[in-house]
């Protein structure tokens, strides 16, 4: 298969947006990226969207958007993998033309979920889980998250406060990203008297809901204008793998055996290793998603994520940078949407872009997005120049 | 690209399925494709479905059905394009085993609609339409396909009888296939006497929904072992194509531009033309749509689908067969499953298969699958030996 490289971006702010549209949310990525790049159209989209259907009463996003954008007639699919639909319509658009099919495709990430009641919202999330073993039994996902983080700390002897580094990592770096959800940073103490979700999981653990679209454009790595303004960025891997939906059902639960063997894989394409890896837009839907994420994909230890973060080592200056830009947590978390927020991140870091964030000498970023808790986990590693 | 085969293909019977759950009818259908060409496993599964997120409480159908069949831990998306939905996951598979990303991929298309309420499931499959153009306003599905059908008559001088044979000819070979919902032959007086829908749609021009799954198993042709019951089925042609999701916005409501380029790019990848197909798995979802679908790839002019049907052209024995296993019309038309059963009755009709609507030395067999009312058209060509 050939290379492909992204040469255009695009986003919406993260936020509550009562005026637009699923497809006017859409069309502002796409057209951004499209402008970005230099060009008025491509071959084929693909968009990863997850509650559409029940939240905004529309299903047929493919067609939907293409035709909105200017690329009526072209190829448009919808894909969706709960949480991870952005990542999986990423893949999907570098396959399609990597493989030659298509010459150029854009990849989109869209949700829209602040103007449909919570309650439907939470149902619809729901169906990320198993409808029979898990929902039908009362588990939402924030439990879920809960029952895992509790083992966590049994088992490895951590406290609450030890998950606070990676909150206040995340606000942090939110503060800098004018598409952020959330753009203020918070103290130990705010993390600490957070009011509680789920014990142990309080709001400064979860990631926030939102409206938005991030959408990138890529094309064979051959055919690459040359632009002054930036580096080449090269997809230098990808990869998915799944696990068993119902948590219950994994050999261990607090292992996420997808995101290792997609890391792994994605490692093994590139011929690299977790300390080529400059920066990581990881999958902290929860703190205790941020620390599983590290471990399965080798910047950690077995039980050992949150020592990585008290030791400083998750910060832009540190050994393994991860929410850059605010993460799941700050810039906040537009479900089908977030897989390409992180690689449109990914892509910035890579250019240079991210002015107080920025990652010194940034060359090699990897963006991991979690569909469930843990059971679609899509890896991607984008190399510049 | 490398060229792919078909070398299983699994199925179950369309209709009411009180017991079994998404998974379990998905997996009904894996299971038998794998078996079909006497393998374990594959390298990842598409999933083709439309309603499942809301009639179902299950989206991330990718993840939620790998586990089920064996695959856990193996690649798995949900791909969406309402009733076109089958259709994409196969030509997702296949884009996948043809560019060498995988070696092995099973699509299967899977939808239970039956065992939630009438007006949920409308409201699900109205989600096909564009929400903010054409649902708001109170059409659903049957009344575009209404205005589309009294439109036609109109221009080209048809009667609602002269449309009969579409429904003859479905139910009549219906009647042959063990999986098919109605097995029931139907009359000219049973076709004009039936209740009207929306005028001039009545019950006999529209598909009935239904549970039920269908699936096969691709590999590289060059891979197949010697299997002395059937010819090779390799893939011949795929190609995608969209117009504007609101009829209201095409340039010419009356012809299906997105299955003419999608035909047309087919035609040629294969080297073909209209002439060189055995038969026409097309896409009744309404009669109306079948004569649409005839004339816009090729096998009869503008305005003459119904003397096609007429002259019994349509027949297992006629020059185009369409519907041989009985179409969207008696086979059941579960939305997301039906590309799926499409493409498994083309490749019953090249492994000559079909008993009593077996088309004569059939060698090239054509499946196009539509999602909306024309604006997410999938067309495949599948060729034996």
């Amino acid at each position: 298969m050939r290379e492909v490289a992204v040469i255009g971006i695009g986003q919406t702010p993260i936020r509550e947006e009562w005026e637009k549209s699923l497809r006017l949310l859409a069309g502002e990525a796409v057209l951004a990226s499209l402008a970005d790049a230099g060009m008025q159209r491509a071959d084929g989209i693909f968009v990863g969207n997850m509650i559409g259907g029940s939240a905004n009463n529309q299903q047929h996003l493919g067609a939907y958007i293409a035709d909105w954008v200017g690329l009526r007639y072209s190829e448009a699919v919808h894909l969706e993998t709960a949480c991870s639909s952005g990542a999986a319509a990423f893949r999907a658009a570098l396959i399609a033309v990597a493989s030659g099919e298509l010459d150029s495709a854009i990849a989109v990430g869209v949700e829209k979920m602040t103007d449909s009641p919570g309650s439907e919202i939470t149902t619809a999330l729901a169906t990320a889980a198993d409808a029979n073993w898990e929902t039908d039994q009362g588990l939402s996902f924030v439990v879920l998250n809960a029952l895992l983080m509790k083992r966590y700390m049994h088992e490895h002897g951590w406290t609450h406060e030890d998950f606070a580094p990676f909150s206040i990592n995340a606000h942090a770096n939110g503060v800098h990203n004018p598409n952020a959800r959330f753009r203020k940073a918070i103290t130990l103490e705010a993390y600490t008297k957070a009011a509680l979700i789920a014990d142990p999981i309080n709001l400064m653990d979860a990631s926030p809901m939102g409206d938005g679209a991030a959408a990138a454009l890529l094309v064979p790595a051959d055919s690459v204008p040359h632009d002054a303004r930036y580096p080449v960025i090269r997809v230098a891997a990808s990869a998915a793998a799944t696990d068993a939906l119902a948590v219950h059902d994994r050999k261990d639960p607090l292992w996420l055996t997808a995101a290792e063997k997609s890391a792994q894989q994605a490692y093994q394409q590139a011929t690299l290793t977790p300390k080529d890896i400059d920066l990581f837009e990881l999958h902290d839907a929860f703190s205790i998603m941020a620390t599983l994420s590290l471990e399965a994909t080798g910047f950690a230890e077995r039980g050992q994520g949150p020592r990585l973060a008290l030791d400083g080592e998750i910060r832009p200056s540190g050994r393994i940078p991860i929410a850059t830009r605010g993460g799941l947590k700050a810039r906040g978390h537009p479900i089908g949407a977030t897989g390409m927020y992180q690689i449109v991140e990914v892509i910035q870091q890579l250019r240079g872009d991210c002015g107080q964030t920025q990652v010194e000498n940034a060359r090699v970023g990897m963006a991991q997005n979690i569909g469930g808790s843990g059971s679609n986990i899509i890896t991607h590693i984008f190399k510049a120049g």
